[in-house]
């Protein structure tokens, strides 16, 4: 791996990054798409050039049972909610990243997909599957991919991986300078008393020891039983939120107009350090 | 490495932990002793089993020259500082966690030492040099040393490496249930305009993704032109602040009553998750 220690003169690479916070009804898909359609024309209009929708925001999250998970899983790219996000990308000549139920032969994965202008470009599997996810989805088997897109390099993460410091880290020495959470954030034990919720605070650590980009697409209400906190953000490179953190209970756009080459000047903090660089990775356990 | 998922009942292990807030003057060890026998014996009064001190906090931190750090070090155990610490450690019958220069030969570190009622227990190094520390001190090459105490295993950070969170995921795999991070915090380019510090969230993250106490001492002052901010504070396995943040700019004793047995309980969060047990080390670059 090869560190830029001084970062060159570089190109500004501006962009408008949006998340979508809204609230997915588990089993209507149908009606999900449809608010996904609204929310990303919304966002369109409002000059976004990439758009972050939540975790399994096609289907809803908290599933009845084995059956239900497989009627509202489909091939990615390939199955109907797929092509209705790739095909919304193209039509508004935008970058769409949503989590949807993967199905893939007789296996199922909480995924995240990205598709753009020229249609469906790749695809995320969960690694860190939450709770009952473990009784309907595999875990993710493809890695951290990171995707060159014109305006930079963008990975992926959901939910739960933003628990492990690795997911970030990785994607970071992976060459990512923005990622895409799609994610539905339940309450954490002891944090129901404080104004921050700790899935905030762990993101903002993560984009300040990284040096780069978060933008957190969270989701809305109550499911079966299971609430969900909203709270919505997008975080700088130093780690402090540029748009958001939205409310915990509202449908809600974020906007952020970035600029994806201040990350190797992040990353350089002075003549002798580098997030990245300063590594010790001879002493990692 | 073994990691327990399901947590077996456990016998309760209190300790009082309190971290000391103070202004060392770089360049007057004796005064600095003074005051660190004064504060402890206070911190010992108020019921402390261990002590955690600040970075540097015998010699004070922003030298002149190599000279200075020469005049200001010493072999730890030993030398003149880490003598004092031990003794002082010995005789109230209560652990001393300290940042101290340390001289081996002809290097210099920036190292702590641990101490307890038997006398001198070991040492860190400093793993991630910030600024001009590259000047004047080696880079560690001890590795994450976790101690065996018999309240439970402890290990050491200090200041920068909290910027990694590989840092405390190796203790936290290497069996720690409490780090103290002596530490100098120092302003964080745009981090002047928010209430938080960086630096409490950076921790904060980190004990709550590893499931773990954090105690970090800092220093108030500035030395030199280089001014510290304070806001010592000690966090639960869960990520919040159990003790402090304590002021930006005064002499400060936190205190905590913790139990070191409540680590394992929260690292095992369901019947499907564990912090450490669902990392996916096959895939993290």
């Amino acid at each position: 791996m090869e560190i830029t220690l001084v970062p060159k003169i570089s190109t500004p690479r501006p962009l408008s990054v949006a998340t979508v916070q809204f609230e997915p009804i588990v089993g209507e898909s149908a009606r999900n798409l449809a608010a996904i359609n609204r929310l990303v024309r919304i966002a369109k209009a409002d000059g976004a050039d990439i758009v972050v929708l939540p975790e399994l925001a096609v289907s809803g999250y908290n599933f009845r049972d084995a059956e239900e998970v497989e009627a509202l899983s489909g091939a990615v790219p390939g199955g109907p909610g797929a092509d209705v996000l790739c095909q919304l990308a193209a039509e508004l000549s935008i970058y769409v990243v949503s989590g949807i139920a993967e199905r893939d032969g007789g296996r199922f994965y909480n995924s995240a997909m990205i598709c753009g202008p020229q249609g469906f470009i790749g695809k995320y599997r969960k690694l860190h599957l939450w709770n009952n996810e473990h009784r309907y989805f595999e875990k993710g088997n493809i890695g951290l991919p990171v995707f060159d897109l014109p305006f930079g390099r963008v990975g992926i993460a959901i939910c739960y991986d933003g628990w492990f410091p690795e997911t970030f880290r990785s994607l970071a020495l992976a060459g990512a300078e923005l990622v895409c959470v799609p994610t539905n954030w339940v309450p954490m034990a002891g944090a129901e008393s404080v104004a921050e919720p700790m899935a905030n605070i762990l993101h903002k650590a993560a984009a300040h020891s990284n040096g780069m980009f978060i933008a957190c697409a969270d989701r809305t209400g109550t499911e079966r039983g299971q609430r969900f906190i909203g709270r919505s953000l997008i975080i700088g490179p130093d780690g402090w939120p540029i748009s958001g953190p939205a409310s915990a209970d509202r449908e809600e756009i974020l906007l952020a107009k970035i600029d994806l080459s201040s990350v190797a000047e992040t990353r350089a903090l002075n003549s002798f350090n580098h997030l990245l660089g300063d590594r010790r990775a001879d002493v990692y356990g």
